[in-house]
């Protein structure tokens, strides 16, 4: 998507690749919103802690990361000896697997650009099929959220209020984003509207990505806390809510999205307002059978307990404890939403009401077809 | 209530007079949770500032604190000139009613003391009666505190999981609060149970002023997001719900109270988790026909754009923006519940349904029973 960077606009992707340097390219989302920069990592161990320490972060961002990486690693071997390449791409492999080990992306855009590689005969050959397969992933994970916002973008009409909840945007993707998509779509097609970005505490992602990204697109927002949200819907000032999702239960519609999710969705319900998630196929699990066998990751207390950013005092990042200093918190990462509180699923492949995912699975490439 | 210093556990209320210095003595809230201090104002004009800087804010207390910041401002008339002790006290009662000019327990309690005062015939007389009459107001304060205490606490059993909303603590009133006022009766009872605090974005009163106190009084306690409280109880965590109230309607059983409040009571009532508003008598508005009606304050940006605490890097008080620099925000301070989601009102004469207050009205003190 675009950034604006003194003045001057360009085209950005969150995750690339330079062939002549042999570098993954990464927008360092550490410093967003405050800074905005690129960092390229000069070999695929520089790429793995960059997914491990969360400079990138968002399924189809580290997935394109990882693919990449793999390649960086492939493109960097000396030699035409097969079997020393094959241990070679294990290691680059196994390295950026265990950069972030419970997720569930790099390892399968690893293995689309491994199933690629297999069709070389030589170490030339596979070197490059690996960049032209990490390219594809890369490629497919921007058509797909386009595809989502073609779809979505119907959805939002000329002087619409729309709730968004945490950042499914082009940050957390190679570009375009998932429940941004509509919003980008709408934007491009001239319709006017106005986006209201939960800040989405305790990590602030509406705060400072979301609102970051809409702000760069000059999509006209405002951030709201998260507390607000029910308050502006009993007053009418919400017509339709776009969230994204981090697992989306394909047997049965449920939704695991960032913590408050849940919370949106039965305000929604509530007030009649239509609640949509977006989502790329590669977030659906065929497998799980029950929204409360999710594992719901609990994460540190600090992050209910204080905030980041940038302090008036000395103009630069810092943390501050808010909360009572013996006090400890509570912090559940995501929650599950159940499907009878969402209106659409918004896929690359069209829009489907959650209890219909699995009717359409062939479609939605299900690996459980059959099962 | 309690607070413990340097290992030394003292009692104290919110707001005080120490006759001896003719001077008020407040907890200066604007430092806690990060530091407990007590102030005394030297006189009437330093009273004034100290309410409209917010050292001390919540109904009960400002009210408290006028009342006294009244008889203070008597005392300190020299001479025996009905007249001039007369124009001496009109002075004294404008400087602090527009210390918070729409506020309207200062003005409530102002006019309690200046009633019993007419009794005086000598400005001595006078000035004795506005002492007492002050003492009367702020005892009566944490009196209906501990009646709603009384009728709370029998709400809270052994085990139970209570979500509280914003601060409606002690530190609102003289003394025991509104909503925690269930909390230290059913503690002093000997009861077992765990508040979980709302954080209460985007002044975080409730990681603040409440967890503050529930340490104080060694309550068990954590903070949680706004977000998390949805899914807490979608898994069965919390089994009850206390709030505080700004201003409930009389005729509608209608709740405002800090934003987010609503939210929580629509989350209450889908998993049938009884939901109750503690409220002292003042704060119900007789007159108010629709909920729709209230004005909802619109509050200063900044506060939803970023957070107070203290410094990681300083180790001093900080204000840090989160959000994205260019982008804006809305910041309606309250919001409206409406009395089908609410269980019940517990007040200082008992436990009432909210569309029930009405005709309960002469048992409440209404001034508009009649009309």
């Amino acid at each position: 998507m675009n950034v604006t960077i003194h003045g001057r606009t360009q085209h950005f992707r969150t995750v690339s690749f330079d062939a002549k340097s042999n570098s993954v390219r990464l927008i360092e989302q550490r410093l967003l919103p405050h800074e905005f920069k690129i960092v390229a990592t000069r070999d695929f161990k520089e790429t793995a802690v960059a997914i491990r320490d969360m400079v990138v972060r968002g399924a189809g961002a580290i997935g394109a990361t990882a693919a990449y990486g793999l390649a960086q690693g492939a493109l960097a071997f000396r030699g035409e000896n097969l079997k020393k390449f094959a241990a070679h791409v294990r290691t680059v492999y196994q390295t950026l697997k265990d950069a972030r080990p419970t997720a569930v992306d790099p390892v399968n855009a690893m293995n689309a650009v491994c199933a690629v590689m297999q069709k070389g005969k030589t170490v030339e050959e596979k070197k490059s099929l690996a960049l032209a397969a990490a390219e594809d992933f890369a490629n497919e994970d921007a058509h797909h959220c386009e595809e989502i916002g073609r779809y979505g973008a119907k959805l939002i009409r000329n002087g619409m209020k729309v709730l968004t909840h945490c950042n499914a945007g082009w940050l957390a993707f190679v570009d375009v984003g998932s429940a941004t998509a509509p919003m980008y779509a709408a934007q491009a097609a001239g319709k006017k509207f106005h986006v209201f970005c939960d800040e989405t505490r305790p990590r602030s992602q509406g705060a400072t990505l979301t609102a970051w990204e809409l702000a760069q697109q000059k999509v006209s927002h405002q951030i709201i806390a998260d507390n607000a949200a029910g308050h502006f819907m009993q007053r009418g000032e919400i017509d339709l809510v776009i969230v994204g999702s981090d697992r989306t239960l394909g047997r049965t519609g449920e939704v695991t999205n960032k913590i408050g999710t849940y919370t949106k969705a039965v305000l929604a319900a509530r007030h009649k307002i239509p609640f949509y998630v977006a989502i790329p196929l590669s977030t659906i699990d065929w497998n799980l059978k029950r929204g409360f066998d999710i594992p719901i990751e609990e994460r540190s207390e600090s992050e209910v307990l204080g905030a980041w950013g940038i302090a008036n005092t000395t103009h630069k990042r810092a943390y501050v404890r808010v909360a009572n200093p013996v006090s400890g918190a509570r912090n559940p990462g995501f929650d599950v939403t159940p499907p009878e509180l969402i209106t659409g699923i918004i896929t690359p492949a069209g829009i489907f009401k959650p209890r219909d995912l699995w009717k359409h699975r062939a479609r939605l490439g299900s690996n459980a077809v059959g099962k």
